[in-house]
C-alpha cells in the first residue's frame, strides 16, 4: 500500500516557550496532522499543515453526542540529541480498540505510525531538552457529521497535535495525596471505561473538584457495582506493594489498559518479583495499612510515569503510606522507566522507537 | 438586570427544505444564538448571528474531555399560525442541572429564555406547518479552552441552533420493536446518566448498532449494578401498563428526568389513574407479559412524544406486547399531548408558551 502525506510547512514559525516553564498541554508546535473520513471514501487526504483552528458546523456530532477517542504518548530527547518514542505501537493498537468500542472506523496502523513520525520529525526542534521535559503527542478522532440523529457519524477527522511539556516533578519525584471517592463513579463494566474516550474524563470532573477542595491531588475510583473494588487514579493505573507482593487491579472491563501499567508489569516480572493482577478492595488496602503490610502505593501513566502515593483519604480518615515517602520499589521503577525512556539506560525490551 | 442580545441578520437567507421531506436534525435555519464564557468575565456577548461554522483550537477541551451539555425541545405551529413552545422553562432548569453535574457554570435563566424566544421569532418562517412537523430547538454548551489538562474548562460557548423536523410517524403513530440490552450498560448511579451530556450518547452507539443489525429500532437499557432493573429506551423514558397500574422507573440517579415523562405523569394523575414510580425489573415485565397482565408499553421523549412498544426481545426471545398494536392508553396520551402541543386542544396545565 502506498501512502502519501502531503506537507504544508508553516510560513510563520512560532517563538518556542521557555523550557523551564512549560507546564502540561498549554503550548503547541508549528504543525499538526489531519486525516479525514467520509462514508464511502474511507480515510483520506492525509496531510500535515500549520497548527491552526479548525472549522466545524455547530451541528457536528462531536459537540452533541461525544463520539470521539484520543491517545497520549511522549517523545523524549536523549542527552546526545536523539529523539525516542515510547512504545508507539501500543498507543496505535489501543486507539483502534477505542475506535471499535465507540463505533469509529479503524485507522491503518502503518499510516498512523508514519503520520506520527513525520509530524514529530518536522517539529523536531520542539522536543525540549531540559531534564525531565518531553514532547507530549495527542492523536484524537472527532465525529464531524452535521446531523442531530443519535447514530454513528458518517464523517470523522483524525488529528495529531504536539505539545512540549515540563518535568512532571519539578523538584524530583515526590508523593501525592489521593482522595478515595465514595459517591461518584467513573465507569462500570459494560460501559466505555476501557476506551480512551472524552466522556470518561468529563464524568470525573465533579469528583476531582471535590477532592481538590479538600486538598487532594487526584481521585481514586472504586467500581460502580460493589463500590469497593479499586479501579484507577485520575489518569493513572494503580499498584500496591503489600508484604512481598505487588498487586494491581485486573483489566476487568471498566479500567483503561495503561501502557505504563503494562511496562511496569514487565519490569516487575523481569526482576522476578511477585505480581498479582486481581480484584483489590479498598477494605483490603486499609487493612493492609493498619497491619503494616502496605509498604508502597503508586500510580502509573504517561504524564507522570510513576507517581508515588503518600496518603489516601477514605471515609474521613487520612492514611499515610510508607511514612509519606517515595517507596524503594516505586523509586526503582521510576528510575528504570525514565532511564529507558530518555535513552540513558539500555532498552532490554525494545520499547523505544528512534526517530530520524 | 438588563440584557441585550445583539442581532446580525443573514444577508443570504437559505432556501427552505420541502416540509414533506424534513426527517430529523438535518436542516438548520438562517440564524443561531451564541453566548461566550470566560473565567473572570462570566457569560458575555449574547448575540444572534447567521448560521455558520465555528472555529476552535484543535486543543479545545470539548474534543478531548467531552465537557459538554445539551437540551432538546420543540416549537409547534398551530392551525391558526401561532407558534408554541412546550414547557421551555423545564429544559432551561434541566440544562442548569446538567451544567452543575458537568462542572459548567450556570446560565442565567431569563437570558436563556430571551435567547430562545428571540431566535425563534427571528426564524419564525422556519417553523413548518405540515401535520406533525415542528421546529426542533437544540441549546448546547461546549468547553473551548485550548488546554490538555484534565480539569474544568476556563472558557465555554453556549449556542442555540434550530432544525425544522418532520412528523415522527409519517403514517400515524405505530409501535416499534425494542431490544433489551444484556451486555452493554449506558450509565450507573454515581455517574452522569442524569445529565444530558455528550458522553452518555456515545456510550450507547455500539449497543444501538447491534440492536439495529437484529432489526430492532432501539435499545432498552438495564441498570449497571444488578443488570435487571429497567432504565430507559434510547432517548426516551419508558412506561408499562400492568393490569390497572401504570409503572415507570423511578428517578434513581442514572436515568434522565424526561420532560415528556413528567407531563405523562401529570396527565395520568389528572385522569385519576394508578401510577407507580419505582424499580421495575425486566423479570417482572416478562412475567407480566406471560400472565397476560402486561397490556401496554411505551416510550416518552421530545422527538416522538409517545412511542408505542410493540415488541421486546430479551435473551433471544421475542415478546409481542398488546398484540403488537398501539394500546388504548398509549393512543390517548399521544393524542392528548400532541393536541396540547399543537394548540388544537385546551392547555389545562399551562404548558405552552406562545411566541410573538
Ligand atoms: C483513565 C486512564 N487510566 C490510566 C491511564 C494510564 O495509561 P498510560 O500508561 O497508557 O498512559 C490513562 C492515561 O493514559 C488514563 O487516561
Ligand atoms: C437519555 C434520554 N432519556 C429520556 C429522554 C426524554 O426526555 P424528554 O421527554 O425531556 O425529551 C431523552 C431525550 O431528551 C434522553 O436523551
Amino acid at each position: 500500500m502506498t501512502r502519501s502525506i502531503a506537507i504544508e510547512r508553516t510560513a510563520a514559525p512560532k517563538t518556542k516557550p521557555d523550557e523551564k516553564q512549560l507546564g502540561f498541554g498549554k503550548y503547541f508546535t508549528d504543525h499538526m496532522f489531519i486525516l479525514d473520513y467520509d462514508e464511502g471514501l474511507g480515510w483520506h487526504d492525509a496531510r500535515i499543515v500549520p497548527y491552526q483552528p479548525i472549522q466545524l458546523d455547530p451541528a457536528a456530532k462531536v459537540f452533541h453526542y461525544g463520539q470521539t477517542v484520543f491517545e497520549g504518548l511522549k517523545a523524549y530527547r536523549t542527552n546526545d540529541g536523539r529523539i525516542l518514542l515510547f512504545r508507539p505501537r501500543k498507543n496505535i493498537e489501543r486507539m483502534n480498540r477505542s475506535n471499535d468500542r465507540m463505533s469509529i472506523p479503524p485507522i491503518d496502523e502503518e499510516l498512523f505510525m508514519e503520520a506520527l513520525t513525520k509530524l514529530i520529525e518536522l517539529d523536531r526542534d520542539w522536543v525540549p531538552s531540559e531534564p525531565g521535559t518531553s514532547l507530549y503527542v495527542r492523536p484524537f478522532v472527532i465525529s464531524t457529521e452535521p446531523f442531530l440523529g443519535v447514530s454513528p457519524s458518517r464523517s470523522y477527522r483524525f488529528m495529531i497535535i504536539l505539545s512540549p511539556v515540563g518535568a512532571y516533578y519539578e523538584e524530583g519525584i515526590h508523593p501525592v495525596s489521593i482522595h478515595v471517592e465514595s459517591h461518584y463513579v467513573r465507569a462500570v463494566a459494560g460501559g466505555v471505561g476501557t476506551a480512551k474516550t472524552a466522556g470518561n474524563y468529563a464524568a470525573g470532573l465533579k469528583a476531582q473538584e471535590g477532592a481538590a477542595r479538600r486538598g487532594y491531588t487526584q481521585v481514586l475510583w472504586l467500581d460502580g457495582v460493589h463500590r469497593k473494588y479499586i479501579e484507577e487514579v485520575g489518569s493513572m493505573n494503580v499498584f500496591f506493594r503489600i508484604g512481598d507482593t505487588i498487586v494491581t487491579p485486573a483489566l476487568n472491563g471498566s479500567i483503561l489498559e495503561g501502557i505504563t501499567r503494562d511496562s511496569v508489569l514487565e519490569l516487575l516480572r523481569h526482576w522476578n518479583l511477585n505480581v498479582e493482577q486481581r480484584a483489590v478492595s479498598i477494605d483490603e488496602i486499609i487493612e493492609a495499612q493498619r497491619s503494616g503490610a502496605l509498604r508502597e502505593a503508586f500510580g502509573t501513566g504517561t504524564a507522570a510515569v510513576i507517581s508515588p502515593i503518600g496518603e489516601l483519604s477514605w471515609q474521613g480518615e487520612a492514611y499515610v503510606i510508607g511514612g509519606g515517602k517515595t517507596g524503594e520499589l516505586t523509586k526503582r521503577l521510576y528510575d528504570s522507566l525514565t532511564g529507558i525512556q530518555f535513552g540513558a539506560d539500555p532498552d532490554p525490551f525494545g520499547w523505544m522507537y528512534e526517530l530520524k
